[in-house]
């Protein structure tokens, strides 16, 4: 178990050694951690070593000049200049608040961008401002279309954050896939078999092969197959990725970067860099805040309420099974896996900083 | 086998002779069997009588007042007078596409509406104006949150329609359930089971019984159970629901108006009639149109060349099976089911019209 704290002031050494400005490194660690405390843990801190690796392949710019590069009053596209998506993504989601604040609603699609951390953090900071926040972004390609062995898609995620008044906000953040790669890797440690539905073999046949992606394998949409509704994840992952890099100028589908630093750059990018796609929604541009927020307190409250299946104890509203966890990490710690304080040892000793 | 020419006569007739002016009623038509042209049997002139029920139910107003009841330089919220949802969406959409052509993008919620026929038509709608469309409406509820036995959000279907240049566009208009409800009902005029995960039990137990809504069950929302990620399903038809619904002051969830005029209206509804949300983005807000255009056609182009699986020919392109559709019924008419053809002869009786 480690706290919050001494996670934090780790990770804000390490982006601080790769070059990062005191603001950034601090940014960027609590946009990281950010998924650590709300159990994501694919996300978090274990990721920490890939981004330093990416910067030691010169893929990463720990000064980057973030700017808006194109405007009108509800858009902006932002140049992330190669910078970590930790930063860059704050950034954009900013801009797109300040656009919602005058003209009703803002709309931001980010270029030359690396991995953000959790969708869900970006999205959230609309939530102070009775807005309610989007964000979704392109990644690595995994995923393969209805109907294809071929990796097109990476599992691009989509989260909505939406404010209530008295009860917590309504959070969604979730990969386009069945299951996210975070969760394969789990079964990956545990020498387990995935369910049914997650993966398919090189020939295109379900499997049960945790491993099978790195055998020619591919994760599948939301739906698993046809009869299940791919075609409806498979339409969704896709959505996620043209309005993150081909509406912005990023490298989209086969060609987005890929986040090991080990996979070399596909060939003929057709943009710069991954992508990402901000929303931030006033909700008193559509009704009064209170009269809204208040609806949605009424709405929660009728869900939670929702009969329970057998053998269920209830219903939970999207954004519950992380705000419950994050309260128990904040007082208890954050469990980090063998593997992982492994990886941040050798950051460690690499930078000279103590864990 | 009907032309669509008299398809459309017919129903211009039936909706004139229910009240509506000539403009409406043409409209209305066209939304109507747009559905139709495309494939979507279950939500064109199989549903014609059922509107005619509404109607006579005093719960469609044929001479609706629309209007704009409040709005900001990127946002509205339209009061739809209790009209007809086939003439209110689309004069909604045209306030997005206005909007966005002065701040970039529109966002128009709905509330006081009726049934708006396929999503993807008002999504569709932004095509030609170099913009992308989006179109979400919420529906009675038929289908339960993971976890729950209780139907409480609609088949909420999700539209977005994207140009390209020398491609068609990309258009996906799907349910956020595994499978439509209009798929159940062909299942059960064939006396067929569904594939397990479509639908649920009355305690929640998966079931292959397609007549299983009769007997309390319910719809499960895409992803069909915990494990293949139904929780990113209910997210996505709650985020459907919220934005239609709770933005526009439409009543929401489990208290949204049911669509037989048999079924008793919900008690205490906490807002108007149904609702939609709207979207349109200029293409060129975020880069120029030309260049996104020729993006997507590179885009489209990739994905169709994606590898198949074993036994499939080809990789598909959301929108490619309705278009083709289209083309085949522009040509050679469209087949109408018997039970279907008996209602529209009823209504031929009752109005007097000829079929």
């Amino acid at each position: 178990m480690y706290a919050y704290s001494r996670l934090y002031n780790f990770t804000v050494g390490i982006f601080t050694k790769i070059g990062c400005n005191a603001k950034d490194a601090a940014l960027a660690a609590e946009v990281l951690l950010s998924a650590d405390i709300r159990g994501v843990d694919s996300h978090g801190v274990a990721r920490l070593s890939g981004y330093v690796r990416l910067w030691e392949a010169g893929r990463i710019n720990a000064n980057p000049q973030i700017k808006i590069v194109h405007e009108t009053p509800s858009t902006a596209v932002v140049d992330g200049d190669a910078g970590l998506g930790l930063v860059v993504a704050p950034f954009a989601m900013q801009v797109a608040i300040e656009k919602a604040k005058v003209a009703g609603t803002g709309w931001v699609a980010v270029r030359n961008s690396n991995h953000y951390g959790i969708a869900g953090y970006h999205a959230m900071m609309a939530l102070q401002h009775d807005m309610i926040g989007m964000s979704m972004t392109n990644a690595s390609a995994l995923v393969a279309p209805t109907f294809s062995v071929e990796k097109m898609l990476g599992t691009n995620p989509i989260a909505v954050a939406i404010p209530a008044q008295e009860q917590p906000p309504f959070v969604a953040d979730f990969a386009t896939t069945t299951a996210a790669n975070g969760k394969l890797e789990i079964l990956q440690r545990k020498q387990a078999s995935a369910p049914i539905g997650w993966v398919q073999d090189k020939a295109g046949h379900a499997s049960s092969n945790a491993n099978e992606l790195k055998q020619g394998g591919s994760l599948l949409p939301l739906g698993s197959d046809r009869e299940h509704g791919s075609h409806k994840g498979y339409a969704l992952g896709s959505i996620v990725d043209i309005f993150s890099a081909v509406l912005s100028g990023a490298s989209y589908g086969p060609w987005a970067p890929p986040f090991p630093a080990y996979v070399p750059m596909p060939e003929n990018m057709p943009g710069q860099g991954l992508g990402h796609f901000f929303g931030a929604m006033r909700v008193d541009a559509f009704r009064p805040a209170d009269e809204f927020k208040s609806h949605m307190d009424n709405w929660i409250t009728r869900f939670r309420k929702a009969k329970p299946s057998e053998g269920y104890e209830k219903v939970l509203i999207p954004g519950d099974p992380e705000r419950e966890m994050e309260a128990a990490r904040r007082k208890d710690g954050i469990p980090v896996v063998a593997a992982v304080t492994e990886d941040l040892q050798q950051l460690a000793q690499k930078f000279g900083i103590e864990l």
